[in-house]
């Protein structure tokens, strides 16, 4: 089975290593979001292509999920003392990436060549495609006016209301060299368990995947889709999904998310715990343990995936 | 007595640091080259006042010279791994100035301004210049081709033979707000014993200083100008000075600094090795122990050179 996952920042990783330790490298690519990529002390910094390779190549934080393992804050700490912004914490290693990341774009090589030179160096087998290769930039709509989504998430720690969403410099992008043949390959897609609203619609939007209309196909046919929920009894494992999702008048829960993407899905894959509500559901659904804690937790949910999307056909 | 030293790197630096241990802050003012500054990384990276900064802070590696205490070297490491150039040495804690500097520097503040404020935060009390808040760059023209200082002096080794010097931007440049304030009321000035090709000379041609006909003062009067030889027994105590002087058919000795500067010394300081030599200049000359491998050496050295500038009036 050749598997493409659409993946934000950790729990996208955390997914994206479960099918990595299942699948033979050349039968996986993770396309991963850029519309929270930005641009801070002069470097380029991409967080979600960054948790995914960290967290592929075994080099991620285990307790925060995102940034290095065994990081050290020696450069963090001087912009401190010389009263820079501390806001966004880049650890020393994880300054190296952004270096080296920066320093090629300037000579003119293209984030996704660069990245598959990072995921060679770290020993990464799949394919990890950033969703383009020109800028997209989330900009969060709210009560507080319009912000860039770091500002939002790190700086503001998501305390604005959320009103809507744009994406800007969309209109100029194009998917990444290699996202359409994978697409075009691809056996099955699975939406990672990532934020919809500012994760995953970056990359739909980006392939014109916005209604059932206008949704577009790369290739003669279509593979089956299915989506992992990121919440979990009306929580999300991590980040403002749910908050989002209240915000906008949207009952945050596992019918929300299937909604959500209601033109693209085959299947959905929902938490046990949520086995009540999952009975309203419409489509075919997997209910088993989604809680990644452990590396095993996210071969498990892999395997159960592979055999749910085999299922489906 | 209010002096102003003009610095290079590491034998400027610690010329500064002693007379900052003899002069109360606001009698030194230390103008610093910019002609080794450079952009790597993207970023904005500015060798000399670095290592002048470092060292009044007490920040400075002690063995090297350059660069920070207790320094750490994970995103050079990273760097490394990654693929990147590795021949210019970013350690951690380094970074961050880097890091700062070039945030402050693309939201507009000047050089100048952002150099008062990391002294300030660094607890360093005399004035740190830059020589301009303009670029100026330091070209070594060799047997090689053109070579960007850094280029040159990092990445080559200082290898290729030396033919010339040029100083690209100098005339698009201005010397950086205070220091014509502060050569003005200066009671002496001092030429470090700093490289005279490529520390000194950017510093003299931005004043406009390059001949005894072409030298413009800043002021009504012309304090005196004493120089400490960057040459111990014709050799440099750090760097290529000795080199550069041959490579350009010149022997090297204090005799050829001497004669480099000859339209602007009013005195010179000479290593007490050099007492034969010595006796064919023909200006107020200073003999004494010129090596400072201690923080005494510096503090003693300083003190000895103004009152040599006292004997001179």
């Amino acid at each position: 089975m050749k598997l493409v996952a659409l993946a934000g920042g950790v729990g996208g990783a955390k997914m994206a290593y479960g099918f990595a330790q299942t699948l033979p490298p050349h039968q996986l690519t993770i396309i991963v979001n850029t519309g929270d990529d930005f641009e801070h002390f002069g470097l380029y910094i991409c967080p979600d292509l960054d948790t995914v390779c960290y967290t592929l190549a075994g080099l991620a934080n285990p307790i925060t999920g995102w940034g290095r393992a065994n990081e050290t804050w020696q450069a963090m700490q001087n912009i401190k003392r010389l009263g820079g912004p501390d806001w966004f914490k880049l650890g020393d290693q994880d300054l190296g990436t952004h270096l080296e990341r920066t320093r090629r774009l300037k000579q003119g090589d293209r984030l996704s060549e660069i990245t598959r030179d990072f995921c060679r160096a770290w020993g990464i087998g799949p394919t990890v495609l950033p969703m383009s290769d020109q800028p997209v930039r989330t900009i969060v709509e709210t009560d507080q006016g319009d912000l860039p989504f770091q500002e939002y998430f790190v700086q503001r720690r998501c305390e604005p209301r959320v009103r809507g969403f744009r994406f800007e410099g969309l209109d100029q992008a194009s998917p990444a060299p290699g996202t359409q043949e994978a697409l075009e390959a691809a056996d099955a897609i699975v939406i990672c368990p990532s934020n919809p609203w500012v994760s995953i619609d970056p990359i739909l939007h980006l392939f014109g995947w916005r209604s059932r209309e206008e949704t577009p196909w790369f290739g003669p046919r279509r593979p089956p889709i299915v989506a992992v929920s990121p919440l979990i009894a009306g929580q999300a494992v991590k980040g403002p999904a749910a908050k989002m999702f209240a915000e906008l008048g949207i009952e945050p829960s596992v019918l929300a998310i299937v909604d959500h993407y209601r033109w693209l899905l085959n299947g959905i894959v929902v938490d046990s715990s949520d086995s009540e509500i999952a009975k309203q559901i419409k489509i075919p659904t997997l209910l088993t343990d989604i809680l990644m804690q452990s590396a095993a937790d996210r071969i498990r949910l892999a395997r159960e995936i592979m055999e749910f999307i085999e299922s489906l056909s």
